[in-house]
């Protein structure tokens, strides 16, 4: 099978394949461009008699379980990425379809981290064609170079869900990692060693997949309260030592920058906020977890406490900070569908105002309404952005794929969306003619916020106009990056060969752009 | 159209028919007999780009909802039971169709009470052509008495969740009632002035009805929190000013029973289940709201304090007494799809320990697992049972319908199904040589509890071993039933007409039992 077939340009001007790894794909037509037709994936019925009376699920062993799953050559295996930088699980259970001698099976994550490297081992032989998913570190490099054999696709958190829902992706066996779990498979990410707060992205897998398999590390008597993954859904459940290495799943502390220019972003972008009437009585936002991001939220904590003002909701990642804010009674609530630090999954364990939520309701494109369009502001990052206000947030300027979409995507719908990045990163301007890889269209990014100025989408007038008397730095996008290049020179284009890797999709399910395989 | 068509049959013994509202249907097979096959239904998939970015689906009435959902002639329009006696809005819903002029709806409710009478208008109009789901008191007349256009189909709860998925109702448009809604369609029972509790059984129906629509006399600011229908689902939200009356939806206090013969009864249940070896540690059980059932809810209590034993789980319908159970230690966790009283609405909104969950993870018996068969024991009620410990509990011993079967059919499956009946009703005999209407096979009931003996069906030898030194009065059914006659006589058999009205779906989805015209 050709890793891909029918070059065409899409609506965004971007080269992109019409087959993907065998598969017909929809270019990219443009924002709401491309209304879907047809029904949502139908998973098998199954009967409750070929289930255990007792409700006891139990198997022995991964590899027991993916047996009894029918595993074979081909499928689609899925994994979710709560477990973060310290997920023991997914590693395991390539060992074990290797063990079975199973090729060309498709990994299907919510996301990968570093902690997932020796997973190459599995890309290199065979047992794995390709990664449906996030690709990072060693994994973005051995894609990049062009070795995976099948070829790469990256979605959205959103669209991760939609692919799933909407049948594009058929998930054959999903296997979920869970922090406590009953012999029936219900099971929560709020109790036990390996605790991680919530287990939202494993919501497609478990409702879609045909087989669902559940590993922990804590089995405890049937009821598991609360039931975050529905046993219902469940075939197997498997008790293994350690499903994670703790420290690495959440960090004890989310750390805020200390870094002065990256302080002077985050105060820009607050102050912004603040004057262009966004922040109020009532609003709602999404700051990331990052250190910049997580100064924001410090800042909007600290600009609604002056003027009394409660926020309704933010929408997770949560943080520590975002904790302190609900505790502190600035926010009302907290949605949430990923706890980063210890006080977020204490926090989520506790307050019912903490509300662990899935990607499903926060993001899926063809639902009925997201929540991403009701946010008044959302802060992401970028590692390119355009003279068209074109993102770029998975490949580094030198061609190389170095991170997933996450949520990225999905919150470029909110009212507000502003990047906060450095000017320059390691003497490399961030800003440039076009970006290397289109994963969000101009369109949808309203403001970027460097150390040296803050550039508004001129498409968004009405913020100009709110902002204009503010004594704020205001620059045209175009005058930021002549003064990065000023500094730093005009950058290098990377050296990218014409064979592309990997493909993005956008929210809807199309494709908006593809990688280049880089020139090694 | 006829009601019905090709009778045969089932392995019951029972005759049904293969066709019903011009629909295939399968004869009852026995139990476990029937392996469905095929995927579930799938819906279609929709774009958020349909729906308001504000997140505010509010439009301003029923009727305006009905008709910016399509309605046609001929849809399913379905509805909770959650309001119980005090339910206002499914009567506004056909008061809105028959303004439009729409004819031959079918009403699949999850349960009619007798608040739903002024429904026989739209009956007799042609507004509805039938309903599927449970009829009692004035509507139970009216189908008994052949006055139903279509043909009605009691199915059980579970079996209702079932039909939903597996296709064999397609529903056009659910409306649900929400005591708390924000305009999204996030919404919750446990807040406002129409609180009752839970609203699980409107799972079936938000995952799969084209459109949904939510009613609700408490509108808040997104995001309504817990979100126990998820707005992600929804289409449209309607404020109105009440619906429901507070006081006929939850009994201030749901009541233990006087009658010193039910009392009897209880106590002899309790002390069967205890010399049985059924309580005990982690035990898990359920039992209704009923009168006698409470009264055995607290011999259970006592019987579990005496022997420091802890419960691990009930299954709800919840009352005061089994959140008196849960407070006062003898019970860890209610697993709840139905609170019956004040005190119930109070633990679900404040207990951790008590869960709601739908119909869905205790009862579909398509899916992976139910929990009725860990249950230890189950309490519940008949109309007849006969000789071959077959139960019936939709007609009474005169033909008429008055009841849905509920959970019933469901309960079944637990490891030891007990019926505490009185011996005789009103002077009739509750024992027959067979009953009226076959509801569950008596290979699934084990032990029949009367003021006068208990009953253990011969299958359970195990369960005859374990009893038979304890002093408790064991008879055989054939004897309870003679000492019935003695008292009372034999009974006179209903008078009934060769048309049938109604059709019996057993938890599979086939077709158990018929019921025939009264004649009247």
């Amino acid at each position: 099978m050709k890793k891909y077939d029918k070059l065409v340009k899409n609506a965004a001007g971007r080269i992109v394949p019409e087959i993907i790894n065998g598969n017909q794909s929809i270019p990219y037509k443009g924002i709401g461009k491309h209304i879907p037709s047809g029904r949502k994936h139908a998973p098998n019925i199954v009967s409750s008699i070929n289930y255990p009376a007792d409700g006891n699920k139990t198997v022995a062993s991964i590899r027991k379980a993916l047996e009894r799953s029918g595993i074979k050559n081909g499928m689609t295996i899925s994994t979710h990425h709560h477990l973060r930088n310290g997920d023991l699980v997914a590693e395991e259970v390539f060992k074990a379809a290797k063990e079975l001698g199973i090729k060309d099976l498709v990994w299907f994550p919510s996301a990968s981290f570093p902690c997932h490297a020796p997973i190459l081992e599995y890309l290199e032989d065979g047992t794995i064609n390709r990664i449906e998913g996030s690709m990072n570190g060693p994994l973005g490099k051995f894609t990049s170079e062009g070795n995976m054999k099948g070829m790469a696709v990256l979605r959205s958190h959103g669209g991760r869900y939609q692919s799933v829902q909407d049948g594009e992706v058929h998930i054959d066996i999903a296997v979920i990692a869970a922090p406590t779990s009953d012999p029936f498979g219900n099971a929560n990410a709020v109790h036990g060693p390996s605790a991680c707060g919530i287990l939202g992205y494993a919501l497609a897998d478990y409702q879609y997949a045909d087989k669902v398999v559940v590993v922990t590390d804590n089995l405890i008597d049937f009821p598991c309260i609360p039931m975050q993954i529905e046993g219902n859904y469940v075939d197997f459940v498997i008790e293994v030592e350690k499903i994670g290495i703790p420290e690495k799943i959440v960090s004890g502390t989310t750390k805020v920058t200390k870094s002065p220019d990256r302080l002077l972003i985050a105060d820009l972008t607050a102050r912004f906020c603040e004057e262009a009437g966004i922040l109020g009585d009532k609003c709602c936002f999404q700051f990331g977890a990052g250190g910049t991001s997580l100064a924001i939220g410090l800042y909007f904590h600290e600009i609604l406490k002056k003027n009394a003002w409660k926020a309704r909701f933010a929408f997770g990642g949560s943080t520590q900070y975002m904790v302190k804010m609900l505790e502190e009674g600035t926010l009302e609530y907290i949605l949430d569908a990923q706890a980063f630090d210890l006080e977020a999954v204490r926090s989520v364990r506790e307050n019912h105002n903490h509300q662990d939520v899935s990607i499903f309701h926060a993001y899926n494109y063809h639902s009925k309404g997201n929540y991403t369009t009701m946010m008044d502001v959302v802060i992401l990052g970028a590692t390119e952005v355009d003279l068209n206000f074109n993102g770029n947030v998975v490949t580094h300027s030198d061609g190389y794929l170095l991170h997933g979409i996450g949520g990225w995507q999905n919150c470029l719908f909110s009212k507000c969306t502003i990047l906060p990045i450095p000017l320059f990163r390691d003497r490399i301007p961030v800003i440039k003619d076009q970006v290397t890889t289109l994963c969000g269209p101009g369109e949808l990014i309203d403001v970027i916020v460097t150390e040296r100025g803050i550039a508004i989408n001129p498409l968004r007038q009405d913020l100009i106009e709110r902002v204009k008397n503010s004594g704020l730095p205001l620059k045209t996008i175009a005058e930021l990056k002549d003064e990065a290049e000023k500094i730093c020179g005009k950058p290098e284009k990377p050296e990218l060969d014409d064979e592309l890797v990997a493909a993005i999709k956008w929210v809807d399910g199309t494709v908006i752009d593809s990688v280049k395989k880089v020139k090694s």
